[in-house]
């Protein structure tokens, strides 16, 4: 029946950090999907020059082209990311730009999930309004609810393995991967 | 009298296109500078690499010690830019997001003024208010009137000469510079 | 089929000005409607006092029930406000604040459409961000394309009759109505 | 000397209930503040009627023009309120509403502090930066740090006397207080 259908969903991760913690969240994704649901990284926005009409005249370069692909192939775009001074990394921004020039827009009727993890105890709230603003402008439907914003995000990734082993931070992004599930399949 | 004490700004453009719109508002600004205020532009934007906390530990790279120390020195920043996807263009962000590491953030304190030009009529409002939430963590004081917001700005600057030639504009930028040094004057 | 679905929408207006501008585009909105839809008008929102939890303990005024029940009843929500100090009017925001707080919160997975008109060139657009924050967590789904924000009202408005009589104006509210109805159809 | 100017600022508080835990912040403020600064609430935004152009043609309310001569009078003007649906409280954002319309708009170069109390992690953010954007039109200037955004106040508030009784947000609230008072001289 069409709630089996399966999915595919892709992650945007705006940290270029190695050891970075959102990056810790955005590998601890596939296995906490619902069934039905597969998720795999897009590529690095550290790998995209900075946005020019002038250089996507001479036409768009080689990863702005396989981004926007997946991002077109993909039922959802899961944006994980942490929060620079109050707003959206650049770097992460950038990769928006870019795909937003692409001839056929990928995130136009897009399903969108936010996800963002901070040290302090806001969690990223406010990078996360920032991108919805942007997600107007692309014409993507951004999920609304559970908003995962994880605080103090240090004490929730294993010092050692570097992994997302607080239990109760893994269950709530399940909670909304299972949501966005929903919302990607009413689509 | 300390009304006369001479100004420096600096400005900070958004845009990497060669013909950009904003490029000649900003280049305009020194010949609209009321007395005793010189304006130099600031390194370009898309000199810096991608912001990275690895990149950082290896050291600053030298065109943000540059741009920081500019900054530093400087009266007040004027940034100059375009709005993408109803936000600060990445490039720009990504300048912010370097400057804001420095061990001396040379934001804190300083005056700034904003100016978005835009081919719709809207004229890049939407990128001020995030620029201002932004400005906030940076602790920056950001004049508040007039809002230099230029819309339709093909039709301002001239197609030979790539220069800011409307007059109505030019004398609103002034109102704004003139404003703007009042403003860092009080600081 | 289920396209021609029948659907009914309500306006809720921003403005409590007898000769209000955004008055004449909710006016004019039944006759803009494409087959199968049919659009009428909340309570005011003048009618409704200012949100106190202890006026709420002491049972909710009927006007916010009767307003909540037609939001419930309704298949989507057209707000349709003037914006002052670049936000929602304070009256608009309150008749929101207490409908948030009914016992089965009537905007929840609710249809929104948003429609501003303003006398100068910007046409709104700083409140319409401010309403999608707020629907963010009234969990309402806001139409994202078109953006009707309609700038230099006074001039759309016929002076005598009061009523929306720009064509341009209605032609392109008329294709957010259309957009609307697939969107809410979608639902 | 100058920076013993005495200093009188006054509160406007954004919640109506009886046992409001921003109004225990409020009531705090006076015994918080430095040396030279008293402190002192405006009338209550209850007051003040549902914001129309029609009513305002008939003359302003005496409250409004109460509260309007309040702040000319006063050297800073401090924000204390719940955040209600992710934004300003209606009843509250009507009270900014009248006085922005005043022949002399009271806000106008006025140095503006915002301390916000909610029962959730985050304090109230969202409606900071809301409540920062309605002020640029304002033309007021608001303090950016330290910014003041009490979670879980239910917790810091003596549940029998009702007051703010936690030292360690009493102490922060301190801290913004005497950077408030520089940031007033300054002016």
């Amino acid at each position: 029946m069409d709630t089996q259908k399966p999915l595919h969903f892709v992650t945007l991760l705006g940290s270029l950090r190695r050891g970075s913690y959102n990056a810790a969240i955005a590998r601890a994704l596939p296995a906490l999907a619902p069934d039905g649901v597969t998720i795999s990284p897009l590529g690095s926005v550290g790998e995209l020059p900075h946005y020019s009409a002038d250089l996507q005249a001479e036409g768009f370069p080689p990863a702005v082209l396989a981004m926007g692909e997946a991002v077109k192939q993909a039922d959802g775009v899961i944006i994980v990311t942490p929060e620079y001074n109050y707003s959206v990394p650049g770097a992460l921004k950038n990769a928006l730009d870019w795909l937003s020039r692409l001839p056929t827009p990928p995130f136009a009727g897009k399903p969108v999930a936010i996800q963002t993890g901070s040290p302090g105890m806001i969690g990223g709230a406010r990078c996360q309004y920032h991108l919805r603003q942007i997600f107007v402008f692309l014409d993507a439907y951004v999920l609304n609810k559970p908003e995962v914003m994880v605080g103090q995000i240090a004490a929730k990734v294993d010092s050692d393995s570097g992994e997302l082993t607080d239990k109760a931070t893994r269950d709530f992004v399940a909670t909304q991967l299972q949501a966005f599930g929903a919302f990607a399949r009413r689509g």
